[in-house]
């Protein structure tokens, strides 16, 4: 209870450490020109699709009181000022789907009272987002979020996989709705005749099963062997846009005889038009809430603050996971107070809030990871050619890119590069010692992201734009959008340990060295296998029992309890089952980390780790090209790339970034 | 012209050759037990439906005359007598696309004549049957085959091609004309109003697809991380044929309100049904026509000879490619004189006649390479795991190994493994010197196809059982067979060096090192990029010239023609063009080599040879597991795995057979 006798410590400390690096965060965005589009783009459709498809969802929930333009308003708002005044840029934010569903519930239980109606739903709505942002300022200056710290990795990639389940129950549920008739419609109408149904749901399939299978073959484009490596980048980089772009053309292509809502297109009013317009004059209506209310509003705030608190702090930690080696510090305190002040802005605009999304924000991260790597390496490559030119010796090479490493990241962590470059030259029978910078750097740079707020700045505009955009958007079918989905879904998979220990059961023995070959998590190694079982399992019967309640009617919006339960369970459960040394490398807890531990001489160089349990008798260094490498760090991510040492709380870190 | 001065040269040799190991066709067949039914399976599949899809072709096209009972009835009648009596079993016998081109022309010609008609149709194709056999009877005694040493790797790959578009055409052609109101039937029925016609379609893109996928999917399937073994080699045996079965299934998931010939399925009459009995008898019809007809028949009988010389030729040629590492001899001569015979037979019979197909040939030879590779290997692992327990030395081990692989074999090709196991020692800072005899061998056996007849006599009997199952065939979906075609056309293409050089055109430069990395033909380090492409170019444009061949109406029947041609521009033209090294080394003639040319040294061992020229800084030995490599050896087929340093016409080869 240490944190409630100091209110406004973790504010006023996390406010201090963005502070300092708050010019950083603009410049570097800047500074990295066009490329800066390509992780925009991205996280843009990332964050855009789902909200439209929510919007649609709300708009049949609500019977049209709010709809896509609300959601791509409040997200829009939303992500600009969180991208300007908020702490953390790399959290992205937007209305997600317990908002939806929780909105869906106040909208139903209007709707029954005389009083208040569908009249003063919305300003019912804003009283409770009043007391959602009176709680969740409390918690931040209360420093309630110094709990997001015994948050470990188990509870962090469940709720992952819990978001990918439920994006992927989203797609399923889309594809199976195309072949029945929409709820309220008519159901007299031509178009729901059995036949042009029927036809719906073909094409639903054909279209939602061609955007998932072209965006996950040109996300890969980097690794092609094919094609210029420009062409790949570009397909790598905008190849899921211009995928969505391509199939909803291609759903014009359908004969002209077939009746023109199939195949089925996104719904949505017009934001220019009346009964769009409404929504924003609600807080001249608050007043007009009996006062009852007003009260009984609070029971509702107390789920959603909950759940906010819970959504926006975990999406802000799986955005910044110890291998993605940030260097900034973060602001869970300062956040919470901010998504405190934006709940309260929405409320009194008649918009539904928005929070910090999964499984967007760490894709931010990522998308980001790769932008900043091709950056460095270009400089570095460069430098390290000219010295070749000039016939230097490798120190003198190593000195000059160390130069450059460390004015493009304030940071000296070259040492694995260095050890490449110096036990390159002899032994090991090596036909030809030359060095090609190229290979060499590429496989030895530490990971390395660019944080900074013009991303996520351009992003929140872009969705803002959507609104202008509409008339356009409305041309997308439904089926394209639930191919999307589960493009987001599946692309989250990889990267998520949980998900790589669910695998690794299912292969055979015989097979485990193949794990062992590639890039692996150093657990596989060094934990038991039955142990790495039973822990899986363990989860696996958690994400089960989550899931489950997900699907119960009012009860499924504590869904975040279960999580804070995990955390009990994590500190004085699982220790009694596992041992300690295997908890600690499936699952590292930093309240459990004792300085130098013996599972830090993992944290070797990233392809150079020896393989020696079964295959031993060769040496494996994989050649690897360009961005390729960087692709696969990004959308595989290994758990141990680079452990950071410093953790965020750590003061001395202020003076090593300026 | 020293052939036609000794008439029968050919087919005694032939004869002499295949009797000596006759027995041994059958024995080593009936040896391999239990797993003769994967290949036999696999080529069934292969072989029978595009016999079916053919035999609809021909019953719209020559109004039920034909239907797929004839093409299925003279498959396996020729197969069975080309198994038991004909000379080089990896031949696959079928009706062809060409066979039912040509048997359409003899239709419509003999449906306007008042004295054929189409009641005479089949006698007088009988006549054609009867000329065509006594050409291809001359052509055998005279030693027209010795021309097939005269085509190289260029003209058989070239037509492999073709084969191959042609397939991926018809593919496309059926998808097509699932939306399409069939040639002939009844426009007004309610079946082909516009909304079930376009249903048809889409159900039609949705399985074709499913098929072409999950075929390709299942087919490397042995080389999944997940899985047991025993699960995936069962996958990757018979997932192809199941995946059918699956599809076929789903089909009728379609809710019962479709009209019941949505989505659309195999036509066929059944065999025990009337119209399907007459054609027996045609024989005592012979007679009937008249006799300007009769010779007027030898006019189709040249084209059909010329083309049926041309296809069986090849389809052998291509079954025993170089790189198959075949032990027993070819029968080119032989081979001929059975196909006369056979044709006259089905001729008699009222049958189309058969001959050897492609792609099915070389995919049956390349599907008993996995089969006999298994079966050495297994042996010789038992062999050297003994070995490894009694702790004899290396030198003993390989004895011991070298006995098993000779018993197996009746051959000594073992060096490569000896080296290996040799060298493997000493030196070059291997951690632990273990030798793996499962990796060991497994790398380092030379290619051996299990050369019998068991697996063609089993196929051919299975396609004559499909007459029996013809109730259960008319269940497949007509879009079902669309993508097996399609995925027979990918599945031929990995291998086939042709289609590999184009791929290289595509790699960047800066890529090309990757494909050095990876096995690869060694073209792609001795000849200059250039010259690859210009010589990948002028296929291709050749390649473009045959296929638009086959669009003209009635001389399409004459594109085997080209190919001919090639024969004196492979002579004459092309070594002008090109460095004759080079020339070597893209398409190698036996009537240019030189013993002991430079280009032997390359036959080092499989996956040992060292990467030089762009990424020449670490030694790549990739492991690898079971019967995967068999698999990468099999779809992607390596030029020069092995040259065989004995030719067929070398008579030594009998004393070592037996």
């Amino acid at each position: 209870m240490e944190q409630i006798k100091n209110p406004f410590k973790g504010i006023l400390k996390d406010i201090k450490g963005r502070t300092a690096c708050y010019r950083q965060d603009w410049n570097g965005g800047f500074r990295s020109g066009f490329r800066i589009l390509a992780p925009t783009m991205y996280i843009f459709f990332a964050s855009a699709l789902p909200v439209i498809a929510f919007g649609e969802q709300l708009s049949k929930d609500t019977d049209g009181a709010l709809s896509t333009v609300e959601t791509l308003a409040s997200t829009a708002i939303c992500g600009i000022l969180h991208s300007i005044f908020g702490g953390q840029p790399m959290l992205i934010l937007g209305v997600a789907e317990p908002t939806v569903i929780m909105y869906s519930y106040l909208y139903n239980f209007a709707k029954k009272r005389d009083d208040l109606g569908s009249r003063l739903f919305l300003a019912w709505a804003g009283w409770v987002c009043i007391w959602t942002a009176l709680m969740l300022v409390l918690l931040a200056v209360f420093n309630a979020c110094a709990v997001i710290s015994r948050f470990t990795r188990i509870a962090g990639e469940l709720f992952g996989m819990l978001i990918t389940v439920l994006f992927l129950q989203e797609a399923i549920k889309g594809i199976v709705s195309e072949f029945k008739i929409p709820e309220g419609e008519n159901q007299s109408q031509p178009l729901y005749q059995f036949q042009w149904l029927y036809m719906n749901g073909l094409l639903g399939i054909i279209f939602s099963s061609g955007v998932l299978f072209t965006s996950l073959k040109s996300r890969r484009a980097r690794s092609w062997r094919y094609g210029t490596g420009c062409l790949r980048s570009f397909i790598a980089d905008y190849g899921v846009p211009l995928m969505i772009l391509v199939w909803s053309a291609l759903s014009y292509a359908v004969p002209g005889k077939i009746p023109s809502g199939v195949p089925r297109r996104l719904f949505s009013p017009l934001p220019w038009e009346a009964n769009s317009l409404h929504h924003w004059t609600v807080a001249k209506d608050l007043l007009k809430v009996p006062p009852v209310y007003i009260f009984a509003a609070i029971v509702p705030a107390i789920m959603v603050a909950g759940l906010y608190f819970f959504d926006h702090s975990v999406a802000s930690q799986m955005a910044q996971q110890k291998e993605f080696n940030l260097k900034k510090p973060s602001a869970y305190h300062y956040d919470m107070l901010v998504l405190g002040i934006m709940v309260l802005v929405c409320g009194l605009l008649g918009l539904p809030p928005s929070n910090g999304v999964l499984p967007q924000s760490p894709m931010h991260t990522k998308s980001l990871a790769v932008l900043k790597k091709q950056l460095i390496s270009k400089k570095m490559i460069k430098t390290a050619k000219e010295g070749i030119r000039l016939q230097a010796s490798k120190s003198q090479i190593y000195g000059k890119m160390q130069e450059v490493f460390i004015q493009m990241d304030h940071g000296v962590h070259l040492e694995n590069l260095k050890d490449a470059m110096m036990r390159h030259d002899g032994c090991e029978g090596e036909s030809e010692g030359r060095f090609d910078p190229e290979k060499q750097i590429d496989a030895h740079l530490p990971v390395r992201v660019n944080e900074q707020r013009v991303t996520n700045l351009f992003q929140s505009i872009l969705v803002g734009a959507c609104l202008g955009a509409m008339p356009v958007i409305k041309r997308i079918p439904t089926s394209v959008l639930w191919g999307y989905f589960a493009y987001m879904a599946i692309d989250s998979l990889p990267g998520n340990q949980f998900w790589e220990r669910i695998l690794l059961i299912f292969v055979t023995p015989r097979r485990r060295f193949k794990v062992l070959e590639g890039d692996h998590a150093s657990f596989v190694e060094l934990v038991p296998f039955k142990q790495i079982a039973a822990f899986t399992l363990f989860q696996f019967v958690y994400l089960l029992l989550c899931f489950g309640l997900t699907w119960i009617p009012i009860a499924g919006i504590l869904f975040p309890l279960p999580f804070f339960l995990l955390i009990s369970i994590r500190e004085h459960v699982l220790p009694k089952l596992f041992h300690p040394d295997y908890l600690q490398e499936l699952d590292a807890a930093e309240y459990e980390e004792i300085p130098g531990a013996p599972h830090r001489e993992h944290n070797l160089t990233y392809r150079e780790r020896e393989v020696s349990p079964s295959g031993g008798d060769h040496e494996e260094v994989e050649e690897v090209c360009d961005a390729e490498i960087l692709d696969e760090l990004t959308t595989s991510w290994r758990g141990e790339l680079k452990h950071r040492t410093r953790s965020f709380s750590d003061d001395t870190f202020l003076q090593a970034s300026f």
